[in-house]
């Protein structure tokens, strides 16, 4: 392992980040399960890319099968791709019904909010002044917690996210309101300054705003003032689709929004790095006039094998139906966890959150932290979220059992128990 | 086939471009092989992705594995990354030993034009009037072929490419003092204009401008105005690395030139989607400082997997060797045939090059593309190039043999000698 850390800062650099202060050697990976180079095993509550479980044979299958057989690009027609294109439109709403497939979720965005610019003529967009939507130049325009080079572009405009109902956060009426407020006074801002307003990028369950509960609703004045503006909504799918939440397929449909781009990434195809925009023929077709993407890697038959994979197992294995019911039982036994400093319990389908506030008021920071290494030690991987890293986030693969559920919060529970503070 | 044709028009959008008037439908690969639906069989001198040959066993047997052992991300350690970053360096100059493993050579040129303006504080950026670097919203703006949305931004100057030695190119030293001069007066404008000078991006072979012969020392001047400008130098290697010439592992080496950032991308992988930004030690500490990147799907062990198989497979098959070998051979007979539009046979390795000018002096583009077409009635799959599309472009899979070779020229001087004009 010590070998593994010096090569990395050898060849990767000096500033690359790993999860933990004991780094983990993972050597395999098998459903919910992740072991290590000693054979420890841990319970994966953390990775939304192994979305049907590590390795699933399913996928391997079909990614070995497709492999040994052709991988190529759309250049030449293959079956693959318009196959999938049809399974995975008839997942959304009758008019979001084309698609681009690309590589990544960042790729994916860095082409939303293209279209986004091909359909207004204007290049202005908003997010969330907490968040995060990928790597490209562009995208990371959007980000907070990593910065652009040379600082944020004008065209950017960073509004405060919506907070959880804990001290920190108001009333959903109070955040609703101040939202809308602030998406109006953006795009005001980009069309006075001539920038003009294209759309506003959103996780539509805020996963990296810290995943406060936001009720449907919650948009509908914002929508209005989007609507009204002319400006397209995004909404960025890679954490919160393909049933995560449970209750539905993809976050905007809990929202009760109806977006004009939906992103897709992380969890599409179980690890194979593929990525994917879905929009309306006519958003489409403004972006294919203004500009000839083409992705080599994109929807080539091995991405789609595995992405036609993962969606077959989601499926036959009932795991929206699971992440519905064991997320609901676990968030109901998550909230039976006692803690001075749990300010809050919240859950959606298999994605949670659990928010510590310390004794003054603040967020507890470095207790937050201090649990996530202790849950590792004891086999459980989970990671923080949020403005403040102030709460402990659980995101695991699907497939995960009331028997995981169990293991996962007991052990929580006995960690909070022995750290008083 | 008409099947996939009407779903790629109704999921895919409108404007999806194929291959031929009549596109082909692929269903197998093997080696330099390519199998229609109707197990038609076609000699691929095109895809430069299957770089070791389609579905290379070796390659196919390592994605296997690996996908049903672990698939995960670089957050925490595994072996597969720092493996391949110490196979991979070895194989550049002693200064070009750290890498970022991302999933597309897009991807990995929007982060070389970052690594650029991380270390100068400047943002404008210089590439050639007809060439493509990828498809993100920051590199497409290098892109001739496919404008960006909204034109060009003024922190990009698009400087002549060199042409060929034909009628329509000047001499090489003609050309290399040109260039120079082109690239002393954009890195002038850009300082003047308040927007500085970051850096120059450019294809070694200069592939897309239409795979002009230039001759080791073509860059010397301009290399010489550069460093003094202190811009940095950003060396494309995704159609030109890996062998592909022959002589050298990459194509800057072929002329001479020690870039500061090389990026790499479709053959890396053998068709995986993998791509890599290659620099040193110092320019990556200036971009880690200035930016948190990470990319979920770049490096995981899956990607390693086929990243290490295609190398191991490029050295195990002395298909470097290989290149020059049959390359010389081809190039040969290729400047055997004998045609009224001829103007020029080149090749550097396995790239090869048939430009084609008409009886009045005028690049031959509706011939060219007529060649094209014949030729892939005739089982043999090859495309156009350079800024006038009239120059033939043969890029087949390293493992190309003498009969290949035999096959692909001699059905071209067929077609040809059916084509008088």
């Amino acid at each position: 392992m010590n070998d593994i850390l010096v090569k990395r800062k050898k060849f990767l650099g000096e500033n690359i980040p790993t999860f933990y202060k004991k780094p983990i050697h993972i050597v395999k990976g098998q459903g919910v399960w992740l072991y290590d180079s000693n054979g420890k095993r841990y319970l994966d509550c953390y990775n939304n890319v192994p979305h049907v479980g590590h390795c699933h044979p399913k996928v391997v299958e079909a990614i070995s099968k497709q492999a040994a057989t052709l991988n190529t690009h759309t250049r030449y027609l293959h079956d693959g791709i318009v196959n999938y294109a049809e399974m995975l439109t008839s997942k959304f709403s009758e008019e979001l019904n084309q698609l681009i497939m690309v590589c990544t979720g960042s790729e994916a965005n860095d082409i939303a909010l293209r279209m986004a610019q091909a359909v207004t003529g204007k290049s202005g967009f908003i997010a969330t002044d907490n968040t995060y939507h990928g790597n490209t130049s562009l995208v990371s325009q959007l980000s907070t917690r990593k910065p652009p080079i040379g600082g944020h572009s004008k065209n950017i405009r960073l509004i405060p996210a919506p907070e959880s109902i804990t001290p920190l956060g108001g009333s959903h009426k109070t955040q609703a309101d101040i939202f809308a407020r602030n998406t109006e006074k953006a795009i005001n801002e980009l069309e006075e300054e001539g920038i003009g307003f294209a759309g506003l990028m959103l996780c539509p369950i805020f996963a990296n705003e810290g995943f406060p509960i936001v009720l449907p609703g919650f948009l509908d004045q914002t929508i209005e003032i989007i609507k009204k503006a002319g400006g397209l909504i995004i909404s960025d799918e890679v954490q919160s689709g393909f049933g995560r939440i449970g209750s539905h397929w993809w976050g905007h449909e809990c929202l009760g929004l109806k977006p004009d781009i939906v992103t897709l990434g992380k969890p599409m195809a179980n690890g194979h790095p593929v990525g994917a925009v879905i929009t309306q023929s006519d958003i489409m077709k403004s972006f294919q006039s203004a500009f000839g993407y083409f992705n080599t890697f994109g929807g080539n038959p091995v991405s789609c094998a595995a992405a036609i994979a993962t969606l077959k197992v989601l499926e036959d294995e009932n795991l929206i139906e699971n992440a519905q019911n064991i997320g609901a039982y676990a968030l109901e036994k998550l909230k039976g966890i006692s803690h001075p400093f749990i300010a809050e319990a919240r859950g959606n389908g298999l994605f949670f959150g659990l928010e510590f506030i310390n004794e003054k008021g603040q967020p507890a920071i470095d207790f937050t932290a201090k649990i996530v290494e202790e849950m590792r030690e004891r086999g459980v991987l989970l990671n923080t979220i949020g403005k403040h890293r102030n709460t402990l986030k659980m995101r695991p693969p699907m497939p995960f059992s009331k028997e995981n559920a169990n293991l996962a919060i007991e052990t929580l529970a006995d960690v909070l128990s022995d750290c008083p503070k």
